[in-house]
């Protein structure tokens, strides 16, 4: 196992992680203060900036993607809905192309409407099948221009709203499904936060493999947790075995960054320079 | 399946759903009232009433158990917390034995103290291991005395604090190491609320069986859900398909009683009285 004690060469921020303190832009100069050299930004926050500007300022500053946040979101109520959420994951394909991104992260989406309403429908086995449809669907356009998809499980507690694939191994048997010559063009993000509780969390990660294992995420689970979307822990604050977990990554063949991400309302009030110090020094005593 | 439509015979009502209105005894003259045929009533409940006053009462109303709550919590920091969590889980069956429950419903626990404070611990493959033996060591009593274990899987969201066994396959797994002659005296009580999202749910349903089918809970999944623990939904007011989950049981030979349980905020600042009255018009009509 990689010693992580010596430097943060393998550190990435999820730039969510302080998406309260600053912009982008700024983000990318602190990350490069710190040599922080890799982040995972997301869509809107390219947006807010402009992407022509964060691409300069990524070239200038040597800083690499880890992953791009994020495609998904398939399922919907009606065809034009379908075809929308297709539409725009191949956006989302081209700003990752655009970034460097060595995957685009998938957040696949669950009941339609269900993050500001009453969902559209209530068949959670229906979601499932329209996001392999949207998945097997975008993989074509994926494969053209060489951008590997990362499915990424959800914590069950967010299946209704964000994502009805919520386990590792359910992941793992769509991607055998879509992509059962493991090309490399289709994987998994393992976020520990979302996966940490699952029994079956070693066997699966063995099962994927260093070709399947395309992204990983950081943060901890509290105990007592406060929120089912905006409580995530700093390293080391919660109870999630963080070493033993990156173990079995590495085992598994995974080479990539250690990404921090972490939603939470309280670190999103702290400076944004205490945020990063503090993920650089965890990084280098308990991931 | 069963026609809930004409009348709730079928219908039972954990106790915890009025808990913040009325005592037990209370409790049982208002199912008694409204011809709820049973209850699956709580330790302290019971304690603070009397066993022998709820024994009478129940003998006097004819009011059956669906479930006795609850054993389990078998990790512990040192072997002294161990035993005494065994004792602890012997009182319990011999509650539920003079009670004439039909099952120990066990939560079985995870990483020891963490409900009240920092574990002791955060090593959950250690707490899997301890709640193994934990119900092995119970269930030489329990199959003494002929009271049925009924291990209930809870949610991920609470398998720091309160349960490590957070899927249905998972407890099935346990039931075939620990009773592998499918004797009747270990099995599972599936509680939509933890196991709703589980892609594998209809399939883990199946392989239980009748023999392993102990116990049946339903309430809601709302959307959004706002606390961990004490936001679920009455029946019909979230996203979960009640319906086709217990069509799911009946078909796989499960007959008995479909067990009410909400654990809210919202619904225990509401009259008793409404609560029940609510939960026979649902369980008439959508459950």
């Amino acid at each position: 196992m990689r010693d992580f004690s010596l430097n943060h060469e393998a550190l990435s921020l999820n730039t969510a992680t302080v998406r309260k303190q600053w912009s982008l832009d700024r983000i990318i100069e602190e990350c490069a203060r710190r040599d922080i050299r890799a982040i995972s930004p997301w869509r809107d926050q390219v947006a807010l900036v402009g992407i022509d500007h964060i691409a300069r300022q990524l070239r200038e500053t040597g800083i690499k993607l880890s992953g791009y946040c994020r495609g998904g979101f398939f399922p919907a109520a009606d065809k034009p809905g379908l075809q929308a959420a297709l539409d725009d994951n191949r956006r989302a394909i081209d700003e990752a192309k655009l970034l460097n991104a060595p995957c685009l992260v998938l957040v696949v989406g669950s009941l339609p409407g269900a993050l500001t309403g009453p969902p559209a429908y209530h068949d959670i086995s229906r979601a499932r099948s329209e996001v392999r449809d949207g998945i097997a669907a975008s993989l074509e356009y994926a494969r053209q221009v060489d951008m590997p998809l990362a499915i990424e499980p959800l914590h069950p507690m967010q299946a209704a709203e964000r994502a009805c694939i919520n386990t590792l191994e359910q992941a793992l048997d769509l991607c055998d499904e879509l992509d059962p010559g493991r090309s490399g063009s289709l994987g998994v993000a393992v976020d520990l936060y979302h996966v940490w509780w699952d029994p079956k969390l070693a066997a699966q990660i063995v099962r994927a493999g260093a070709d399947r294992l395309l992204a990983y995420h950081v943060c901890d689970w509290l105990a007592p947790t406060r929120d089912l979307l905006n409580d995530r822990g700093m390293m080391g604050d919660g109870i999630i075995e963080l070493k033993k977990c990156r173990r079995w990554m590495e085992e598994a063949g995974f080479t990539g960054y250690s990404e921090v991400e972490i939603f939470s309302d309280t670190w999103w009030q702290k400076p944004g320079e205490y945020v990063l110090d503090t993920c650089i020094e965890r990084h280098l005593t308990v991931v």
